[in-house]
């Protein structure tokens, strides 16, 4: 059996900061049809205003997330990046960078090694609508 | 030499939320065991509710770790996945996020690389005692 | 074509907290040098004091995030890791445990997967100036 590596990309259309999508229907998809039956799995954000991380795809706690993203590293405060360029989004650069633009978990048989209750998500933090283009590379 | 893949699991029983594991002892059995001299390992919890990182195994710093936690995402506050489910656990959903589900590291010698006073340990964000099955997956 | 690990080690000496390295021109550098073509890396500080994760390499977005880090984990409280060591770096500690001491990434074609505005950076955390070795490990 040789080992492989296999990239993959992931595309979806966002609402703006808040906006969560659950990455896992997707993952688990490309997952089945690899040629790579186990290993590691790395899931990026080519990008410095969004989040990919763990947590369950459920209303209530997503609303958790995002207010205490917004208690953590709050809109409404001046930032010195939107000084200098005027993008109005130095809250998502911070937010980015506290939570992490990549995630990497294991997988076997074809399948993430993941709670029931957990599901990967991509956190928009961007001001505004924006079209991602996620990276997720297969080593096994 | 051919390249691989091997899965562990680290189980444990933890008292509940702040009750933070050192997991660095059974990591470094399972790595001096192992067929895989050296690659990068992922350490996930398949959960929700927990959190792998790094920090020195040191009481003091410990505490302040945990202190850290209550005063970021404070446990005695209303969360809106508590009013839907009544699990009472909100704030362990996202601690799990914001600190991460998992860690990886590379390995040589069947040795993590690591500092000296660098421990990876396993938080329990839970708010009841858990038995938890860790898994860490090798490529190299 | 043969699978690969390759360990490589980026040196650099920091003024202390606050200071932030861009690491991005050298993982470039190592990786364009690489036999591996594609896969993962996984870059690390092995100690318990800094941070590695991704952020855009702008100064005003670089000063938000050192005012983020002390509004969040901030210096100038008391510690329990300070009163058991007189270290003084307690901060430096949970810092490192928050955003994280690894940041794993794909790449392809002998390039890491970032963004144009992504730069890899290293965020001295400890409260003195600091040598620091870190490694990329390479699997593909």
């Amino acid at each position: 059996m040789g080992m492989a590596v296999e990239t993959h990309t992931i595309e979806l259309s966002t609402k703006g900061s808040g906006h969560i999508v659950d990455l896992t229907p997707k993952v688990r998809e490309i997952l089945e049809h690899s040629r790579i039956e186990s290993g590691i799995a790395c899931l990026i954000l080519p990008g410095s205003t969004g989040v990919v991380t763990t947590i369950e795809y459920e209303s209530g706690v997503l609303r958790d997330l995002s207010e205490a993203m917004e208690r953590l590293v709050p809109r409404d405060q001046p930032y010195h990046h939107d000084r200098a360029w005027g993008d109005g989004n130095g809250f998502s650069h911070v937010r980015s960078a506290l939570f992490g633009a990549s995630f990497s978990f294991p997988f076997t048989d074809r399948k993430p090694i993941l709670g029931t209750w957990q599901q990967i998500v991509f956190v928009e933090c961007d001001n505004r609508p924006r079209k991602r283009r996620l990276v997720l590379q297969l080593v096994g």
